[in-house]
């Protein structure tokens, strides 16, 4: 890829960049105790336990769809393809969230699909699961 | 059980007969064609697809628990319970809402606990499981 | 009515007794200004206005439906059957509130649907229209 | 309009551009059933009824603004437009959706207001009438 | 109080009850690690720090009261007479929730009216200040 | 600063004039005058009463915060710069929003603290106190 044009940045790279800054931002030296301790709490939510991670990424999507988070969307997203589900598994997952949360999500499956798209063609992600 | 006493009717009891009484009326010959069909697609996400029923039920239960609707929790608890998740797993599943959604959903929690309660008292139900 | 059994009190009576006597003592003399004001600014939007006070209703009936307050539900429909819109006028807007607002809505459908019998029980209600 | 600059692309012109890519990409060949019969049911829900189809594009604008979704709002509000209702009716429908939802709807009406300008620019839409 | 009838449990009394109970049920040994370390996190966040203790119940208070808890609610309406918060300078607060939330927070609103009545019933309470 | 580069215009700075400009056309004679009337209420709320106008915008800004609004959370940090809150005091209130919201005000959390940074960059703002 030596002389090759770099490939664009894509939202979801402008996201994580975002998402990494403001967090290590956040996190610093002098911030809120009690903020960090949530962070900590946040991250130690999806580690395995009587259920597995993967299982848990799941359910963070899903929660994230239904309330309608577009940054929660995206950062589950990603986890969920790294932890190893396929597209047709996270678009049925999405297709509970969109009959329990109803047409005020469908907003946020556009941009779930959109974000699925750019994971595949950055990440070459996603496994070729039949689910 | 010809000469006990029948055991009490709890409120998980009562709200199966509510729930059981009232989609049967709106369900009933002259009902809306729309609201049918919208059940028949509430029903159809929980089967086995891409992922299977069990999985996406604990996905309604996290999405009902962060979406603070305890009848919707309260029919996903009796779901799971029947579909073979563990007490821990669940608890596992609800500590997810529980971060996702904040304190907002303790109240909702206790709930589900009780809800818990009451199923192990009245099914015998849930796995013995480790998760 | 000297000799006759008087009719059970519904919870729909029930709810319109407190609603009655608890907006009473938030409307009394001694309470907040703010709070007034905002009572009367809320009544104010039902009025006739470039839409008629009954299409009003009907949005404020499907507003509640989507934000899932069984209380204004209640309310809505109330004001819905003495606006004079038929039963199936209703459904077909609730059927928009459960498609917009997904099965988390479900629950708050029960209560309405039982609510509008309580309401032909009680009152003779509802129009006998088409829409 | 051979020699004439064409007209800017305004926010309004992208956000349809980009909902039709979306909704093609989501409802195409390989797409989850349940996702498309969902979309079916939601298209169907606004069509003449009990109700007639112009009265729901209202119930969905207001729900659409309770629930705070910029790109419902937008969508529903091209529908009104086309349905034939005038900006004063559409304004009186948002006006009961921020006395129902509250201050944290005011982002949503600067939003609607936009777009309600943004229709009259392009398609010279909104009928002149009186409600 | 030998000879004197006891006091009639108000609604206020159950919930206190139910909710110690059920939180000494979700806090017992054998519970979920994450869901007791959220519940230290939830009761540090309203001890003193850069903020009073005292102005952090307030805050709680209309979080809750915007997010349509009722429990929590009472909860932090307890903590705010015991604080030291006047009735006056509560409603204040409680209007503040009201424009926010709009007319879907009067139900809440009708809610904590009555259970600041409890209070100042039961406990005395509530600090007999001009705010 | 004749010959100095004008500072670069902040998404905050761009923020500030569009609701500026919004709300002069949502405002201006022909308007809605309940719309008129609500915004009248609003800008009320944050008046002192029986709580002082400093308390009152600490509230709306974690209302703001656990409803997930952006343009709301800006606009009450710049209200609460303006009323002399410290970063510390600030801050603290965003934690009470964290634990009561959860996980999903996250997002909402990086965008305040950016927002935190703006406003010290532009007005110098922020008193020095330890809250």
């Amino acid at each position: 890829m030596s002389d090759a044009t770099p490939p664009a940045e894509s939202r979801l790279d402008r996201f994580d960049a975002y998402r990494a800054r403001m967090n290590a931002r956040i996190l610093d030296e002098g911030s809120h105790l009690g903020i960090k301790r949530f962070f900590n709490l946040d991250s130690a939510a999806y580690r395995d336990g009587a259920l597995d991670g993967k299982t848990k990424e799941l359910l963070g999507l899903v929660a994230s769809a239904v309330l309608r988070c577009n940054d929660c969307i995206d950062y589950h997203l990603e986890q969920c393809a790294e932890a190893g589900w396929s597209e047709a598994e996270v678009e049925d997952a999405l297709n509970v969230a969109l009959v329990v949360g109803g047409s005020i999500v469908i907003p946020h499956l556009r941009h779930a699909v959109e974000t699925m798209d750019l994971i595949r063609e950055r990440d070459g992600g996603w496994r070729d699961g039949e689910g």
